[in-house]
Protein backbone atom coordinates (compact mmCIF):
# COMPACT_ATOMS: atom_id res chain seq x y z
CA UNK A 1 0.00 0.00 0.00
CA UNK A 2 1.15 3.47 -0.35
CA UNK A 3 0.13 6.44 0.55
CA UNK A 4 -1.75 9.49 -1.50
CA UNK A 5 -4.14 12.59 -1.52
CA UNK A 6 -7.50 12.50 -3.41
CA UNK A 7 -7.02 15.15 -5.70
CA UNK A 8 -9.69 15.18 -8.45
CA UNK A 9 -12.53 12.97 -9.21
CA UNK A 10 -13.26 11.03 -12.97
CA UNK A 11 -16.60 10.96 -14.72
CA UNK A 12 -16.88 8.41 -17.22
CA UNK A 13 -20.57 7.60 -18.57
CA UNK A 14 -19.95 4.94 -20.43
CA UNK A 15 -17.87 2.38 -18.51
CA UNK A 16 -18.15 -1.12 -18.02
CA UNK A 17 -20.95 -2.63 -16.00
CA UNK A 18 -18.77 -4.31 -13.66
CA UNK A 19 -17.40 -1.04 -12.78
CA UNK A 20 -21.49 0.72 -12.02
CA UNK A 21 -21.74 2.46 -9.12
CA UNK A 22 -18.60 2.99 -8.26
CA UNK A 23 -17.11 6.02 -7.47
CA UNK A 24 -13.57 7.13 -9.28
CA UNK A 25 -10.75 9.09 -7.40
CA UNK A 26 -7.87 10.66 -8.88
CA UNK A 27 -5.09 10.36 -6.37
CA UNK A 28 -1.38 11.14 -5.95
CA UNK A 29 0.85 9.13 -4.43
CA UNK A 30 2.59 10.87 -1.96
CA UNK A 31 6.54 10.83 -0.39
CA UNK A 32 7.11 10.49 3.48
CA UNK A 33 7.81 14.36 3.13
CA UNK A 34 4.17 14.65 1.54
CA UNK A 35 5.80 15.79 -1.76
CA UNK A 36 4.69 13.89 -5.29
CA UNK A 37 5.73 10.39 -5.98
CA UNK A 38 5.38 9.67 -9.17
CA UNK A 39 2.21 10.01 -11.24
CA UNK A 40 -1.38 10.04 -10.58
CA UNK A 41 -3.78 6.81 -10.56
CA UNK A 42 -7.28 6.63 -10.84
CA UNK A 43 -8.89 4.30 -8.28
CA UNK A 44 -12.06 3.01 -6.74
CA UNK A 45 -13.34 4.45 -3.38
CA UNK A 46 -14.20 2.49 -0.60
CA UNK A 47 -14.30 4.68 2.69
CA UNK A 48 -16.06 7.87 1.43
CA UNK A 49 -12.94 9.85 0.37
CA UNK A 50 -13.09 13.42 -0.64
CA UNK A 51 -10.28 15.74 -2.40
CA UNK A 52 -7.54 17.19 -0.24
CA UNK A 53 -7.74 14.02 1.81
CA UNK A 54 -4.75 11.98 2.54
CA UNK A 55 -5.21 8.00 2.29
CA UNK A 56 -4.38 4.59 2.09
CA UNK A 57 -3.78 3.10 -1.38
CA UNK A 58 -4.17 -0.17 -2.34
CA UNK A 59 -2.98 -1.37 -5.82
CA UNK A 60 -3.32 -4.64 -6.73
CA UNK A 61 -6.86 -6.52 -8.65
CA UNK A 62 -7.61 -8.95 -6.04
CA UNK A 63 -7.23 -6.72 -2.96
CA UNK A 64 -8.95 -3.67 -4.86
CA UNK A 65 -11.84 -5.78 -5.26
CA UNK A 66 -12.28 -7.08 -2.21
CA UNK A 67 -12.35 -3.60 -0.36
CA UNK A 68 -15.36 -3.20 -2.61
CA UNK A 69 -16.95 -5.93 -1.46
CA UNK A 70 -17.00 -7.57 -5.04
CA UNK A 71 -15.09 -10.24 -6.16
CA UNK A 72 -16.10 -9.58 -9.74
CA UNK A 73 -15.18 -5.68 -10.00
CA UNK A 74 -13.32 -5.09 -12.94
CA UNK A 75 -10.91 -2.76 -11.07
CA UNK A 76 -7.10 -2.64 -10.27
CA UNK A 77 -6.85 0.09 -6.95
CA UNK A 78 -8.72 1.08 -4.29
CA UNK A 79 -8.69 3.90 -1.64
CA UNK A 80 -9.46 1.70 1.16
CA UNK A 81 -8.34 4.05 4.55
CA UNK A 82 -8.24 7.81 5.58
CA UNK A 83 -4.63 8.62 6.93
CA UNK A 84 -4.61 10.26 10.50
CA UNK A 85 -1.28 10.02 11.16
CA UNK A 86 2.17 8.49 9.79
CA UNK A 87 4.65 7.99 12.64
CA UNK A 88 8.63 7.63 12.26
CA UNK A 89 11.19 7.42 14.25
CA UNK A 90 13.98 9.73 13.05
CA UNK B 1 -6.25 2.26 -13.13
CA UNK B 2 -4.89 4.59 -15.38
CA UNK B 3 -5.86 7.42 -18.16
CA UNK B 4 -5.15 6.92 -21.45
CA UNK B 5 -5.40 7.29 -25.47
CA UNK B 6 -6.84 4.68 -27.83
CA UNK B 7 -4.47 5.07 -30.81
CA UNK B 8 -4.56 1.81 -32.73
CA UNK B 9 -5.66 -1.79 -33.51
CA UNK B 10 -4.04 -4.87 -33.58
CA UNK B 11 -4.62 -7.78 -35.44
CA UNK B 12 -3.58 -11.03 -34.62
CA UNK B 13 -4.77 -13.74 -36.58
CA UNK B 14 -3.00 -16.69 -34.98
CA UNK B 15 -4.15 -16.32 -31.57
CA UNK B 16 -4.95 -18.49 -28.13
CA UNK B 17 -8.11 -19.60 -28.08
CA UNK B 18 -8.58 -17.49 -24.54
CA UNK B 19 -8.48 -14.26 -26.81
CA UNK B 20 -10.63 -15.09 -29.32
CA UNK B 21 -13.59 -12.54 -30.48
CA UNK B 22 -11.58 -9.99 -28.58
CA UNK B 23 -10.86 -6.64 -30.08
CA UNK B 24 -7.54 -5.39 -29.02
CA UNK B 25 -6.53 -2.01 -28.64
CA UNK B 26 -3.03 -0.15 -28.68
CA UNK B 27 -3.41 2.30 -25.82
CA UNK B 28 -1.07 5.21 -24.84
CA UNK B 29 -1.48 5.97 -21.21
CA UNK B 30 -1.20 9.75 -20.57
CA UNK B 31 -0.65 12.34 -17.73
CA UNK B 32 -3.06 14.91 -16.03
CA UNK B 33 -2.12 17.07 -18.70
CA UNK B 34 -2.90 14.72 -21.01
CA UNK B 35 0.84 14.02 -22.43
CA UNK B 36 2.05 11.04 -23.27
CA UNK B 37 3.02 8.97 -20.33
CA UNK B 38 5.52 5.90 -20.56
CA UNK B 39 4.87 3.21 -23.67
CA UNK B 40 2.41 2.06 -25.06
CA UNK B 41 -0.04 -0.88 -23.88
CA UNK B 42 -2.55 -3.17 -25.64
CA UNK B 43 -5.58 -3.63 -24.38
CA UNK B 44 -9.03 -5.90 -24.61
CA UNK B 45 -11.59 -3.57 -25.02
CA UNK B 46 -14.78 -3.96 -23.35
CA UNK B 47 -16.62 -0.79 -23.98
CA UNK B 48 -16.85 -0.18 -27.92
CA UNK B 49 -13.89 2.50 -27.84
CA UNK B 50 -12.24 3.96 -30.68
CA UNK B 51 -9.38 5.45 -31.83
CA UNK B 52 -9.24 8.75 -30.35
CA UNK B 53 -11.15 8.47 -27.07
CA UNK B 54 -10.12 9.02 -23.81
CA UNK B 55 -10.48 5.75 -21.85
CA UNK B 56 -10.19 4.39 -18.32
CA UNK B 57 -7.26 1.18 -18.43
CA UNK B 58 -7.24 -1.34 -16.01
CA UNK B 59 -4.01 -3.26 -16.00
CA UNK B 60 -4.04 -6.62 -13.73
CA UNK B 61 -5.16 -10.08 -14.46
CA UNK B 62 -7.90 -10.42 -12.53
CA UNK B 63 -9.32 -7.32 -13.19
CA UNK B 64 -9.06 -7.32 -17.12
CA UNK B 65 -10.82 -10.98 -16.74
CA UNK B 66 -13.71 -9.57 -15.00
CA UNK B 67 -14.46 -6.60 -17.49
CA UNK B 68 -14.54 -9.47 -20.69
CA UNK B 69 -16.92 -11.22 -18.25
CA UNK B 70 -14.22 -14.69 -18.86
CA UNK B 71 -12.41 -15.52 -15.78
CA UNK B 72 -10.35 -17.74 -18.24
CA UNK B 73 -9.44 -15.35 -20.54
CA UNK B 74 -6.00 -14.50 -20.85
CA UNK B 75 -5.21 -11.01 -20.43
CA UNK B 76 -3.98 -8.46 -18.50
CA UNK B 77 -5.45 -4.99 -19.63
CA UNK B 78 -8.56 -4.15 -20.48
CA UNK B 79 -10.25 -0.79 -21.56
CA UNK B 80 -13.15 -0.26 -18.63
CA UNK B 81 -14.69 3.03 -19.64
CA UNK B 82 -15.22 5.95 -21.79
CA UNK B 83 -13.75 9.37 -19.92
CA UNK B 84 -16.24 12.12 -20.12
CA UNK B 85 -14.46 14.46 -17.53
CA UNK B 86 -11.10 14.60 -14.92
CA UNK B 87 -12.44 16.87 -12.28
CA UNK B 88 -9.33 18.17 -10.46
CA UNK B 89 -8.94 20.86 -7.93
CA UNK B 90 -5.89 23.33 -8.30
CA UNK C 1 9.96 -10.85 -1.59
CA UNK C 2 12.76 -7.95 -0.60
CA UNK C 3 14.12 -6.79 2.66
CA UNK C 4 13.05 -3.76 4.09
CA UNK C 5 13.45 -2.66 7.27
CA UNK C 6 10.14 -1.39 9.50
CA UNK C 7 10.33 2.81 10.26
CA UNK C 8 7.34 3.84 11.45
CA UNK C 9 3.66 3.13 11.83
CA UNK C 10 0.50 4.33 10.04
CA UNK C 11 -2.73 5.54 11.93
CA UNK C 12 -5.92 5.35 10.08
CA UNK C 13 -9.30 5.39 11.86
CA UNK C 14 -11.46 5.69 8.91
CA UNK C 15 -10.54 2.50 7.06
CA UNK C 16 -12.06 -0.09 5.33
CA UNK C 17 -13.93 -3.16 7.31
CA UNK C 18 -11.76 -5.73 5.56
CA UNK C 19 -8.53 -3.89 6.91
CA UNK C 20 -9.89 -3.53 10.76
CA UNK C 21 -7.81 -5.13 13.46
CA UNK C 22 -4.35 -5.01 10.89
CA UNK C 23 -1.40 -3.24 12.11
CA UNK C 24 0.17 -1.10 9.41
CA UNK C 25 3.75 -0.86 9.05
CA UNK C 26 5.58 1.68 7.19
CA UNK C 27 8.94 0.00 5.85
CA UNK C 28 11.74 1.34 3.91
CA UNK C 29 13.22 -1.49 1.18
CA UNK C 30 17.08 -1.72 1.38
CA UNK C 31 19.75 -2.89 -0.73
CA UNK C 32 21.93 -5.89 0.15
CA UNK C 33 24.44 -3.19 1.83
CA UNK C 34 21.84 -1.65 3.90
CA UNK C 35 21.32 1.17 2.25
CA UNK C 36 17.68 2.21 1.14
CA UNK C 37 16.68 0.93 -2.07
CA UNK C 38 13.46 3.00 -3.71
CA UNK C 39 10.29 4.53 -1.47
CA UNK C 40 8.93 3.55 1.36
CA UNK C 41 5.92 0.82 1.37
CA UNK C 42 2.87 0.37 3.85
CA UNK C 43 2.60 -3.01 4.11
CA UNK C 44 0.36 -5.31 7.23
CA UNK C 45 2.45 -7.00 10.13
CA UNK C 46 1.87 -10.80 10.25
CA UNK C 47 4.84 -11.72 12.36
CA UNK C 48 4.83 -8.85 15.29
CA UNK C 49 7.55 -6.69 14.09
CA UNK C 50 8.67 -3.57 15.33
CA UNK C 51 10.20 0.18 14.28
CA UNK C 52 13.71 -1.11 13.57
CA UNK C 53 13.49 -4.64 12.74
CA UNK C 54 14.76 -6.30 9.65
CA UNK C 55 11.91 -7.64 7.76
CA UNK C 56 11.01 -10.15 4.60
CA UNK C 57 8.43 -8.25 2.89
CA UNK C 58 6.15 -9.39 0.23
CA UNK C 59 4.34 -7.80 -2.51
CA UNK C 60 1.35 -9.55 -3.98
CA UNK C 61 -2.28 -8.83 -3.28
CA UNK C 62 -2.85 -13.02 -3.05
CA UNK C 63 0.20 -13.60 -1.00
CA UNK C 64 -0.58 -10.29 1.60
CA UNK C 65 -3.62 -12.13 1.85
CA UNK C 66 -2.55 -15.65 3.13
CA UNK C 67 -0.33 -14.40 5.45
CA UNK C 68 -3.19 -12.54 7.09
CA UNK C 69 -4.66 -15.96 7.23
CA UNK C 70 -8.17 -14.05 5.39
CA UNK C 71 -8.66 -14.38 1.58
CA UNK C 72 -10.63 -11.41 2.08
CA UNK C 73 -8.42 -8.91 3.01
CA UNK C 74 -7.92 -5.94 1.34
CA UNK C 75 -3.83 -5.74 1.28
CA UNK C 76 -1.21 -5.98 -1.33
CA UNK C 77 2.08 -6.02 0.99
CA UNK C 78 2.39 -8.05 4.12
CA UNK C 79 5.64 -8.57 6.59
CA UNK C 80 6.16 -12.37 6.80
CA UNK C 81 9.64 -12.74 8.50
CA UNK C 82 12.13 -11.17 10.86
CA UNK C 83 14.99 -11.92 8.83
CA UNK C 84 18.50 -13.03 10.68
CA UNK C 85 21.03 -12.98 8.91
CA UNK C 86 21.64 -12.83 4.52
CA UNK C 87 24.17 -14.53 3.59
CA UNK C 88 26.07 -14.21 0.55
CA UNK C 89 28.76 -15.26 -1.35
CA UNK C 90 31.55 -13.13 -2.33
CA UNK D 1 -0.46 -7.01 -23.25
CA UNK D 2 2.90 -5.80 -25.21
CA UNK D 3 4.29 -6.41 -28.58
CA UNK D 4 8.01 -8.25 -28.28
CA UNK D 5 10.10 -9.76 -30.52
CA UNK D 6 11.31 -14.07 -30.07
CA UNK D 7 14.82 -13.60 -29.86
CA UNK D 8 15.68 -16.91 -28.61
CA UNK D 9 14.71 -19.62 -26.48
CA UNK D 10 15.82 -21.26 -23.22
CA UNK D 11 16.67 -24.56 -22.32
CA UNK D 12 16.16 -25.95 -18.29
CA UNK D 13 16.37 -29.77 -17.80
CA UNK D 14 15.58 -29.13 -14.23
CA UNK D 15 12.52 -27.27 -13.79
CA UNK D 16 9.23 -27.52 -11.51
CA UNK D 17 7.02 -30.16 -12.07
CA UNK D 18 4.67 -27.56 -13.18
CA UNK D 19 6.61 -26.07 -16.35
CA UNK D 20 7.01 -29.46 -17.41
CA UNK D 21 6.58 -30.38 -21.11
CA UNK D 22 6.17 -26.22 -21.99
CA UNK D 23 8.99 -24.18 -23.96
CA UNK D 24 10.25 -21.41 -22.95
CA UNK D 25 10.61 -18.08 -25.20
CA UNK D 26 13.28 -15.53 -24.74
CA UNK D 27 11.10 -12.08 -25.95
CA UNK D 28 12.30 -8.74 -26.14
CA UNK D 29 9.89 -6.23 -25.56
CA UNK D 30 9.25 -3.72 -28.69
CA UNK D 31 8.50 0.01 -28.87
CA UNK D 32 5.66 0.92 -31.89
CA UNK D 33 8.73 2.21 -34.06
CA UNK D 34 10.04 -1.97 -34.01
CA UNK D 35 13.05 -0.76 -31.51
CA UNK D 36 13.87 -2.55 -28.31
CA UNK D 37 11.83 -1.65 -25.20
CA UNK D 38 13.71 -2.91 -21.62
CA UNK D 39 15.01 -5.90 -20.97
CA UNK D 40 14.18 -9.37 -22.28
CA UNK D 41 11.40 -11.36 -20.74
CA UNK D 42 11.02 -15.23 -20.63
CA UNK D 43 8.18 -16.04 -21.66
CA UNK D 44 5.75 -19.76 -22.04
CA UNK D 45 4.72 -20.25 -25.74
CA UNK D 46 0.97 -21.05 -26.39
CA UNK D 47 0.53 -20.64 -30.36
CA UNK D 48 3.44 -22.56 -31.39
CA UNK D 49 5.87 -19.13 -32.28
CA UNK D 50 9.17 -19.45 -33.44
CA UNK D 51 12.52 -16.92 -33.45
CA UNK D 52 12.00 -13.98 -35.27
CA UNK D 53 7.80 -13.68 -34.65
CA UNK D 54 6.64 -10.43 -33.41
CA UNK D 55 4.17 -11.42 -30.44
CA UNK D 56 1.53 -10.72 -28.21
CA UNK D 57 2.86 -10.78 -24.72
CA UNK D 58 1.12 -11.50 -21.33
CA UNK D 59 2.72 -10.65 -18.11
CA UNK D 60 0.43 -12.07 -15.46
CA UNK D 61 0.20 -15.37 -13.52
CA UNK D 62 -3.46 -15.78 -13.89
CA UNK D 63 -3.42 -14.85 -17.60
CA UNK D 64 -0.48 -17.42 -18.34
CA UNK D 65 -1.96 -19.95 -16.67
CA UNK D 66 -4.90 -19.28 -18.67
CA UNK D 67 -3.09 -19.32 -21.67
CA UNK D 68 -1.32 -22.50 -21.10
CA UNK D 69 -5.24 -23.91 -19.65
CA UNK D 70 -3.50 -24.97 -16.49
CA UNK D 71 -4.67 -23.05 -13.29
CA UNK D 72 -1.63 -24.86 -11.93
CA UNK D 73 1.31 -23.83 -14.00
CA UNK D 74 3.94 -21.68 -12.77
CA UNK D 75 4.41 -19.24 -14.92
CA UNK D 76 4.19 -15.49 -15.05
CA UNK D 77 4.42 -14.33 -18.52
CA UNK D 78 3.42 -16.09 -22.07
CA UNK D 79 3.37 -15.20 -25.81
CA UNK D 80 -0.68 -15.38 -26.67
CA UNK D 81 -0.38 -14.77 -30.27
CA UNK D 82 1.64 -13.93 -33.30
CA UNK D 83 0.67 -10.44 -34.59
CA UNK D 84 0.02 -9.49 -38.25
CA UNK D 85 -0.30 -5.91 -38.17
CA UNK D 86 -0.41 -2.87 -36.03
CA UNK D 87 -2.44 -0.28 -37.23
CA UNK D 88 -2.00 3.49 -35.81
CA UNK D 89 -3.89 6.32 -36.55
CA UNK D 90 -1.26 9.53 -37.23
CA UNK E 1 10.23 -14.95 -15.92
CA UNK E 2 13.44 -13.91 -15.67
CA UNK E 3 17.01 -15.20 -15.59
CA UNK E 4 18.74 -14.70 -12.40
CA UNK E 5 21.95 -15.98 -10.44
CA UNK E 6 21.47 -17.52 -6.84
CA UNK E 7 23.47 -15.03 -5.12
CA UNK E 8 22.68 -16.27 -1.18
CA UNK E 9 20.48 -17.21 1.40
CA UNK E 10 18.42 -15.47 4.14
CA UNK E 11 17.88 -16.96 7.38
CA UNK E 12 15.22 -15.87 9.01
CA UNK E 13 13.56 -17.81 12.69
CA UNK E 14 10.53 -15.65 12.82
CA UNK E 15 8.57 -16.05 10.19
CA UNK E 16 5.19 -16.61 8.94
CA UNK E 17 3.58 -19.80 9.20
CA UNK E 18 2.94 -19.86 5.59
CA UNK E 19 6.26 -19.37 4.92
CA UNK E 20 7.71 -22.60 7.17
CA UNK E 21 9.87 -25.10 5.42
CA UNK E 22 10.44 -23.03 2.61
CA UNK E 23 14.36 -22.07 1.40
CA UNK E 24 15.10 -18.45 1.05
CA UNK E 25 17.17 -17.84 -1.77
CA UNK E 26 18.75 -14.57 -2.67
CA UNK E 27 18.80 -13.93 -6.69
CA UNK E 28 20.14 -11.27 -8.57
CA UNK E 29 18.25 -10.66 -12.02
CA UNK E 30 20.80 -10.98 -14.94
CA UNK E 31 21.01 -9.23 -18.47
CA UNK E 32 21.56 -11.49 -21.71
CA UNK E 33 25.17 -10.75 -21.37
CA UNK E 34 25.13 -11.86 -17.71
CA UNK E 35 25.32 -8.84 -15.94
CA UNK E 36 23.59 -7.64 -13.24
CA UNK E 37 20.13 -6.14 -13.93
CA UNK E 38 18.14 -4.46 -11.14
CA UNK E 39 18.34 -5.39 -8.02
CA UNK E 40 18.44 -8.30 -6.00
CA UNK E 41 14.75 -10.28 -4.88
CA UNK E 42 14.47 -13.16 -2.01
CA UNK E 43 12.53 -16.20 -3.64
CA UNK E 44 11.61 -18.97 -2.40
CA UNK E 45 12.73 -22.35 -3.88
CA UNK E 46 11.50 -25.29 -5.57
CA UNK E 47 14.24 -27.12 -7.83
CA UNK E 48 16.77 -27.44 -4.96
CA UNK E 49 18.91 -24.29 -6.51
CA UNK E 50 22.64 -23.69 -4.88
CA UNK E 51 24.57 -20.47 -4.47
CA UNK E 52 26.14 -19.89 -7.94
CA UNK E 53 23.62 -21.99 -10.25
CA UNK E 54 21.96 -19.77 -13.15
CA UNK E 55 17.85 -20.05 -12.84
CA UNK E 56 14.64 -19.31 -14.41
CA UNK E 57 12.48 -16.79 -11.90
CA UNK E 58 8.96 -16.61 -11.37
CA UNK E 59 7.90 -13.33 -10.12
CA UNK E 60 4.15 -13.20 -9.18
CA UNK E 61 1.99 -14.26 -6.14
CA UNK E 62 0.02 -17.11 -7.97
CA UNK E 63 3.01 -18.73 -9.64
CA UNK E 64 5.22 -18.89 -6.58
CA UNK E 65 2.22 -20.54 -5.29
CA UNK E 66 1.39 -23.31 -7.61
CA UNK E 67 5.54 -23.84 -7.74
CA UNK E 68 5.49 -24.28 -4.13
CA UNK E 69 2.57 -26.75 -4.35
CA UNK E 70 0.77 -25.08 -2.03
CA UNK E 71 -2.49 -22.44 -3.01
CA UNK E 72 -1.69 -21.25 0.64
CA UNK E 73 1.78 -19.81 0.65
CA UNK E 74 2.56 -16.42 1.59
CA UNK E 75 5.13 -15.72 -1.19
CA UNK E 76 5.96 -13.52 -4.42
CA UNK E 77 8.78 -14.90 -5.97
CA UNK E 78 9.94 -18.44 -6.85
CA UNK E 79 12.90 -20.50 -8.59
CA UNK E 80 11.46 -22.95 -10.64
CA UNK E 81 14.16 -24.10 -12.95
CA UNK E 82 18.22 -24.27 -13.08
CA UNK E 83 18.97 -23.05 -16.82
CA UNK E 84 21.56 -25.40 -19.00
CA UNK E 85 21.72 -22.69 -21.62
CA UNK E 86 19.98 -19.66 -23.73
CA UNK E 87 20.23 -19.88 -27.19
CA UNK E 88 20.05 -16.57 -28.79
CA UNK E 89 19.35 -15.49 -32.25
CA UNK E 90 22.10 -13.14 -33.47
Amino acid sequence: MMIARVVGNLVATRKNVKLEGSKLLLVQPLGLDGTDRGATVLAIDSVDAGVGDRVLLVQDGKAAQQALGKGTAAVDAAVVGVIDAVETVP
